[in-house]
């Protein structure tokens, strides 16, 4: 394929670079993303994204962001970013030159992983974006199913504690309120801050406020019974919810993505006893550029395989 | 069409007739299923079937039953039904001397919506089948999923209780176990059994076990307080399994069928104050025939809207 940069918007990060012959990347470029402030991180994007795209001889930009998209032009909204009928393609047109289009995050990852990644040969396959929150994309028949209006692949907002915490969702207990990188550390600030004798306690100098995702597996590598207990809790929320997509989908695999698979294969290690006969998952082998390269493709490999959209 | 003889095949009943011109059925006979004695049910089927067969002139006979098929002819197991890689179709075929396919019954109903009942128009639809448990057809891009090795769709089996009691399908405090029509019932005994002054309680005539689906909404029409809250309180699960569907799939309508629907619109007149917005959940039109119709349609109008089966 031709050079296009690719631009993976999370809530916390965002990705560029540019995808070039074989799928690979050059110049894997991280911003930082102001949720609340879309002006200044889309003003960040388009100096970077221009930038990249003189260098590489790019015509073409491809984004993809959290939220519900229109006709890969707008974003409609998201939970975490302050979009509002956006119209950001025609922004980063008119400050770049470059034609451009966008899709949402999960649909990217999903195609990422079907042309450079783990779901090569998989016909029906579901990526999980395990991030700040639960992203979903869902591949049936090679092709990403979006659902009536492009609503589907919620995949973190399923009840999985019909007794637990209401969700700005609507509903209470999802799947995402148990198994994002924020539940966890939300869950592991809590056991430290109950076990003040604990090694992760310590290691967060006696402030909870200083445990992030990494700090509970560095205690756990050196043996904190806390930080075990933490992440084999956590391993259990994900594999219950990996279970029950796979009651519901039976794809052929599961591919995790997004912060939590910094950690490495100690989770599908972990995941692994946990998960139901035949269900498997595996961790993307993009490096975190799955979703950057499946914003690249939207107007080229990707094509042929879409559903025809829904607008109702 | 030509006529065919439909069979569906349930955990409690089986509904046989003759699917005819605009998908009309003749002659809605319905029998008794005893799960643990297969022999025995197939062979009234087979009686019952042979007769309807001579009668309207039918060279094949479509059967719909719960569990794994294969190829349209092989039961491989079913939760309740004592099936062990039973080659079901062939033995139909031996005993009638027609033509016989069979498929799951989920699949069957939800072809019965899309041809004769509530999903005509629909392009992604689901039906959940609320009965003695919850089964589920998907339907995406106008075509019945069934995921790898046809194991899709166990729509009742995702976790709602993550400290809800074992289920038999491996995972705890499943959908099934909150809302189909057997919780219901327990969970309208347990409240009676709690409460012996109400009204339901001496409806039952002080026998828990004389409780079934339908006391609970005749004690709720004469006033019953404890009627009430077991009926909220299900309808409540009802609609949490719906709307975390919903957050999937994004269909453009859920269409319910099964026992419980014979409650008629009082179902959806309760579930409708809880579903998210933009949620549709509709009764199926077709009286319990909606599996029945379209188990006789596996091998006529359905064959061009199967993806192609997937058996890894």
């Amino acid at each position: 394929m031709r050079n296009v940069v690719g631009i993976d918007i999370g809530g916390t990060n965002i990705d560029i670079g540019v995808v070039g012959k074989n799928y690979a990347v050059y110049e894997h470029i991280k911003l930082k993303t102001d949720p609340q402030k879309v002006d200044v991180f889309v003003d960040k994007i388009c100096d970077a994204a221009a930038s990249l795209a003189d260098k590489y001889g790019c015509d073409a930009i491809g984004v993809g962001t959290p939220g519900r998209t229109y006709d890969n032009r707008v974003v409609i909204s998201a939970g975490n970013i302050a979009y509002k009928n956006t119209p950001l393609a025609e922004i980063i047109e008119k400050r770049t030159g470059r034609d451009v289009y966008l899709d949402n995050d999960a649909s990217c990852a999903l195609y990422g992983e079907k042309f450079a990644g783990a779901g090569k040969n998989a016909r029906h396959m579901v990526v999980l974006t395990i991030g700040t929150g639960i992203g979903g994309g869902i591949m049936i028949d090679r092709a990403c199913y979006h659902g009536t209006d492009n609503r589907a692949g919620e995949l973190g907002h399923f009840i999985m504690d019909i007794n637990g915490e209401p969700c700005a969702c609507g509903l209470r207990g999802c799947f995402e309120k148990h198994a994002s990188v924020r539940a966890f550390v939300e869950q592991a600030r809590k056991a430290a801050a109950e076990n003040p004798s604990s090694l992760l306690y310590r290691l967060a100098r006696g402030n909870t406020e200083n445990i992030g995702g990494r700090l509970p597996f560095i205690a756990l590598e050196q043996g904190c019974a806390v930080s075990k207990s933490v992440v084999d809790q956590y391993i259990y929320y994900l594999a219950s919810g990996i279970n029950s997509l796979a009651k519901i989908f039976r794809p052929e695999l599961f591919v995790l993505t997004g912060g939590l698979i910094n950690e490495g294969d100690i989770i599908t290690r972990l995941l692994k006893p946990h998960l139901l006969e035949g269900v498997t998952a595996v961790l993307s082998p993009l490096k975190g550029k799955a979703g950057l390269i499946g914003a690249a493709l939207i107007k080229t490999e990707r094509e042929s395989y879409a559903f025809p959209a829904v607008n109702v």
